[in-house]
Order: C-alpha cells, then sequence, then structure tokens
C-alpha cells in the first residue's frame, strides 16, 4: 500500500504510538532444535505484553534477502526500502555511524596512488593501514571551502566517506574514479544543473586534497565515486500529521530518523535506560516515538549469543517504564536479523509484537521467532506495519462511505 | 520481488540446492474430515525432514486459480507466470510432453474439411478417430523443407501440434484457421520482419499438407493457430549466475527447464531411483539441481488416491540418498496441487518444505497439506520460494549497509 494512499486517510487523534527496534532481533539457534537468542532470554514483560498482542514475522526487504540497517530502517518506517533506494555514497556515511542530514550529499572516497603526470598508478594507495588513513583524514579535515562544510570519516584502510553540507547541493554528480590505473582522475561534472554547485565545491575539494597530499605517497590523491544524498521520503509530518521524536544515540540511526522528518531527540546517556528516561522527559510532546536498540546487532554481529540474550533482557526490564506511560499502540521489532549463529545480518525474518487494547489478542504469552510464527499477522512486508500501527492508534479515517 | 533485483544482489557460494518437484503434489481427502494424499502416505524421511525445515503454502498463480504444468514450474522456477505467459501452441506442445526447445516455434494444428474450391467445410475433419489422426501424422511427418525441422504429435482427434525448429523463427505469426467454415484457410503471415522467415516455412509445409492430405477427406487439410515460442525468461545463469541441472523424464519438463537454461541432464531409466541415481552421479557439477517426479500427478489426474498415496512414500524411501549428499539447501513442493478426488489439476495450494540448517526451524515433525499449513512460511506466491532457496544459500549479497 502506496504511503500516499494512506496520507489520504490521516486523521488527527490524541494516541500515542511507539516503535521500539532491537537491531538485529531475529536470531537463530546454536544447535539444531534448540532457541534462538530471543527464545532464550528470560522476558517476563515482553511475553505478557504478547499474551495481549498480536504477533507475527515481518520480512523488510523481500523473501531472502538480507537488509542492511539504512533499507531495514526505512521499512519498518513505513517505505519501500527498494522504491527509496539508498545511493552508494549515503550508505557508506551511514555504515560509518555519519548522521547523515536529509539535504547533505555524500561519496565514497579512496586515497590513492598518482604519479608526476597525475596519472593514477593505484587506485586503493597499496591499501595502506587504516591508522595512516586516520592521519591523513586529519589532514584533509582542514580544509574550509565556502558554501559547504565538509565532513571526512575514515571506514577502513585507504577508504573514507565524504559529506558535503550546504543549501542547494544535487547528488547528480559524476565520480572523479576512472575505476582503473593509467588515467587521470576525473572531474566532476554535474548531471543536473541543480547539481552543479555541488559540483564545484567537489573539485574545489579534491584540487585542495590533491595539494595536501602531494608529499604523501603512496597516498598523494584521493578518489570519490558514488556520490549520493539519502533519498528523499515524504516525511511523517506531510504523510500522517504525525510529530514524530527519535532516541537512538547512533548517528545512523539519528540520520535515517531525521531524513524522515523526526525530531531527533538528546540522550543524557548511551544506555537502554537513557533512552527510556528520554522518551519519559518528552512523552507529552510527540504523537509518535522511534526507540533504536543498538546493542541486541552488535552482540549478533559478534557472535556473542549471550549477550544479544542479555541485551534483550536489559530492554525487558525496561518494558515497565514504557508501559507506566499507557501508551495506545506499541510495536517491538527489528529493522533486520543478526543471529549470533551467523556474526551479521540475515534474511531471516523478525518477529514483531504490536499491542493496542484495541487488538483480537493472539493469546500467546511468548516473544519469540517460534511464537510469532504461530502469530496471527502471519508472515508480512515490514512496510506494511506502520499503517497498521496508525489504524490501531484510531489515526486513519474510513475508506468509503 | 522482480528477478532482476534479486539478479544485482547473487553472489556466487559453493552451496548446493536441490528443488524435488512432486508434480502435482497438493491432495483432497476422499470424504470430509479425512486425510489427504500426502497425509495418508508413510513418510518418515520427509516428516523427520520437515521437522528441521519451515514449512508453508505456495500458490503457483494466484489464489482460485488452477495452474497448468508450464505456469506452474515457472513460477516454482522463480518466475511470474502471469508475465510470462505460455502462448498456447507452446502450450499445446508442452502438453504433447514434447521437450520444446527455446527457440522452436510451435502451433496448434487441426485436420479439417475442405471442399473442391479450397474452402472449409468442417474446421474438425468430422473429428476424425484419434487412431486416424496418428495415420495422417506420420503422413505429414515426411515433409522436409530447407531451413527448418519440423515436428508434428497427434493431441486427440482431429488435433495436432506443429512445431518449428530452426534459426531465428520469430513467431509473431498470424493463423491459417479461419475460425469459421465458408472461407478458405488464410495465408500466414509475419507480424514483423524477424517472423518472416518462419511465415515463408509454414505456409510452404501448409502447401506441403494440403498436396499430401488431398484424397484423405474429410481430413484433406490443415489448419495452424497461436504461433509461439516459450516465453523468453532470463535463465538461471544470466540471473544468478547459478549452475542449474533438471533431472526430468518427460519432455514438457525436460523442455521448460531447458527454457530458463537449465542442463537436462540424461536419466538411466524412468523411474525415481534411476533420477535419484543421475542426480548422485551429477552431484559435483552443479549449484542447483530440480528433480522432476510425474507419478504423483498422474495419479492423481486418474483419480487413483492410492496410487498417488504410493508414489509419495516411492520418493520418501528415496531422500535418504539425496540427505546423503548433504544439500546445503532443499525444497520440496508440487508445481501444482492434482487431488484425486477431482481427477484433475486444482487450484489449491501447495505443500512445500524448505530445509537448510540455517533455517529456525517450525518443529513441525510432519509433511502434509494441515501441517504446511501451520508452518512459519504461512502462504506464499510460489515465484518468492527461489529467492528464498537463494537467500538460505547464502548465494545473495546484503542489500544496502
Amino acid at each position: 500500500m502506496d504511503p500516499k494512499f494512506v496520507q489520504r486517510l490521516a486523521t488527527p487523534a490524541q494516541t500515542k504510538i511507539v516503535l521500539i527496534i532491537l537491531d538485529g532481533l531475529g536470531g537463530l539457534p546454536l544447535e539444531p532444535g534448540g532457541k534462538t537468542e530471543l527464545e532464550s532470554a528470560r522476558t517476563p514483560n515482553l511475553d505478557a505484553l504478547a499474551a495481549r498482542s498480536v504477533l507475527g514475522l515481518t520480512v523488510p526487504v523481500g523473501p531472502g534477502i538480507t537488509a542492511g540497517s539504512g533499507p531495514g530502517h526505512l521499512a519498518i518506517f513505513g517505505y519501500d526500502p527498494i522504491e527509496y533506494e539508498i545511493g552508494r555514497g549515503a550508505l557508506e556515511a551511514l555504515g560509518v555511524d555519519f548522521e547523515l542530514g536529509p539535504d547533505d550529499v555524500a561519496a565514497r572516497g579512496n586515497f590513492c596512488s598518482v604519479d608526476a603526470a597525475g596519472v593514477v598508478t593505484d587506485r586503493r594507495a597499496g591499501r595502506i593501514p587504516t591508522g595512516v588513513g586516520r592521519e591523513l583524514a586529519k589532514l584533509l579535515r582542514t580544509i574550509r571551502i565556502d558554501g559547504a562544510e565538509f565532513f571526512l570519516e575514515t571506514v577502513k584502510e585507504h577508504r573514507f566517506a565524504l559529506v558535503m553540507r550546504g543549501d542547494g547541493l544535487g547528488d547528480a554528480l559524476t565520480d572523479t574514479d576512472p575505476h582503473t590505473t593509467g588515467l587521470a582522475p576525473q572531474e566532476v561534472r554535474a548531471l543536473a544543473p541543480e547539481s552543479e554547485k555541488a559540483a564545484r565545491l567537489a573539485n574545489e575539494f579534491v584540487e585542495r586534497a590533491r595539494r595536501l597530499l602531494a608529499d604523501k605517497h603512496p597516498a598523494n590523491m584521493i578518489l570519490l565515486r558514488g556520490f549520493a544524498r539519502f533519498p528523499r521520503v515524504p516525511s511523517y509530518q506531510e504523510l500522517y500529521g504525525l510529530r514524530a521524536a527519535a532516541i537512538a544515540v547512533h548517528g545512523m540511526y539519528r540520520g535515517v530518523a531525521r531524513s524522515v522528518g523526526m525530531t531527533v531527540l538528546d540522550v543524557d546517556g548511551d544506555t537502554p535506560a537513557d533512552e527510556f528516561a528520554a522518551l519519559e522527559k518528552s512523552w507529552g510532546e510527540f504523537d509518535f516515538f522511534y526507540l533504536h536498540i543498538k546493542k541486541t546487532d552488535t552482540a549478533g554481529e559478534d557472535g556473542r549469543f549471550a549477550g544479544k540474550v542479555r541485551a534483550i533482557e536489559e530492554v525487558d526490564a525496561l518494558m515497565p517504564r514504557l508501559m507506566a506511560l499507557a501508551p495506545d499502540v506499541v510495536l517491538v521489532s527489528g529493522d533486520h536479523s543478526s543471529p549470533a549463529l551467523l556474526r551479521s545480518h540475515s534474511w531471516h525474518p523478525v518477529p514483531t509484537l504490536l499491542y493496542s487494547r484495541l487488538v483480537c489478542s493472539d493469546g500467546i504469552a511468548e516473544f519469540g521467532e517460534r511464537a510469532c510464527a504461530r502469530g496471527s499477522l502471519g508472515v508480512l512486508p515490514a512496510k506494511t506495519v506502520l499503517p497498521m500501527a496508525l489504524g490501531f492508534g484510531q489515526r486513519l479515517a474510513k475508506f468509503g462511505a
């Protein structure tokens, strides 16, 4: 269902909707026949909430597809993650946890080697150690150009993310990277008039970088490619009239939330308890709250099964603080799965709980993969969950008489 | 999800995926409250595999739609069977188990009656007995024309399938059949330049047939209609980089598999055991195996409930030979349902099992219609199963960071 269709039905209400994302929530048993991380966790509060909820499994992008955090979040926020594909530069910036603004233009960068004639001899500068990359990044951060701010974050070895922030920057830009050795880096060209300013600034940045790196062989030049803004999605305010707030401590999630028009709240500290405190503090001011928990994914990607179990239990222990606020709708889900067994994101559908006093509850007093597989929501595209939450929040008018 | 989207994510892996199609697998109880064929069958091996799998019900074309074998196979092979509709001539050829090649142009044919002026007096030649049709078919098989090979297979009574095989044959061709009596057969016209050669050859064939049949009244002429190639689908190799093999003993299934780019393997014999032997023999050479079992459908279409039960049990007994090869992903499903009660294909969704060591198993130790209805895959379009298998085979890269 197109958000533009839902938009037509959006109607004001006094209800409050809370979306708790446990990043990488879905898991797998370590042994066949065993329990997953979520099934192993002692979660009396989530289990009690499950009994009064409807359960299901959400598919972030499509069957068999492993979602990155960007697309995974767009989906659970109600957008089609394939229609609103996040370009490579923006992905690179989000990937290093950069708080990408909706108008920022990001690019993937490489340190590279050029000869005396300026011809590229090694596109990866001999894969310089990450530490060297960090030192060179400091140098490039000294560049100041009127018209935009520049941010440069090291990714790994010769790789970095470059972000331009300023007014009127388009992202229809060609690469400087010739994608082969034996050629000189190319000028950035604007492919649309709106991108001309950005092209000029990017070329100026590259020229300054060239001068600063002149004696830093093998990393004596940079290459930029994949210029991209975060996709322009219609905001929650515009689509649904929602005053939406985001509570997240990592840049990437703050950036994605800001891009869909959420107000990103300050969190005093960086623990889940600190995030719940921020929720309590701002409870009166917003209609919709997105609260992001990172630890589950970190443990999953590190292969720490027990650590992921503990992260889930930590959130469970905080749930009474949320329920004490008497929210009208609570969603608990993930942006994708991250089984400790796989030490990575995975394609498995994500356990999802939807609570409202208006649900015809499944009566399943357990929050886990297999419990959710038995739930009445079935297996559903993640992007369909938000309209459902709006319905339960009585924020959608009747369609037709 | 478009296969072209999945294509972008395809990534090499060493995993092996096996798709076992029990043709017409889904069934019905003979009496209300009874068991289906699959539920009645003693299937200890499939039940044990089910316990370690995820289960669901696949819908080949759409809810309430009975799939033919062609569309049913295209769907479980991962293609949209409505987008890639199989034209009438190609369907006729497949329907008589002809091993249609991807470039073959097929047509539906009728023997008909014409008067001395060449005007059609009976489009069906008085519905000659099938035996007569077979004799006349032998006569027409003597026709040799430079530029193409011609194959002619009797369907029933006056009906036959004609296939032209050669280079550069298009299928944008008009019918010779005037679709009424009182008119002469029409010349085949090419509706596109690429089809001109095929039009010329078809007209030459009709002229030769007219001469050979001159004294065979009431079957003294032929009519051709519905010229069609198998739809041009992108191949498994092209889409997913899969080296795919097909193990099937009937022409139709071999033809469909070849059309999606599978290598059709030789089978020494025609029993399911012979097919499993072919699988074992070629195990090292391919990434993906499609193994087709015909007997289940034949029994279903004949109304032989017990025969279908036995055919399922025969496959169950062979499953240990497959599992001994340690496949990474196993799909067991059907191309459509064929309940013995109905003696025909039906619209019922098809029991489907997906095994991998990476599934979060449903723990349902039974493979049957009702067991699959409780499975975590839910009810899903058949075309979504292949991407899922690729995901479990770790053959798809992450989408976005």
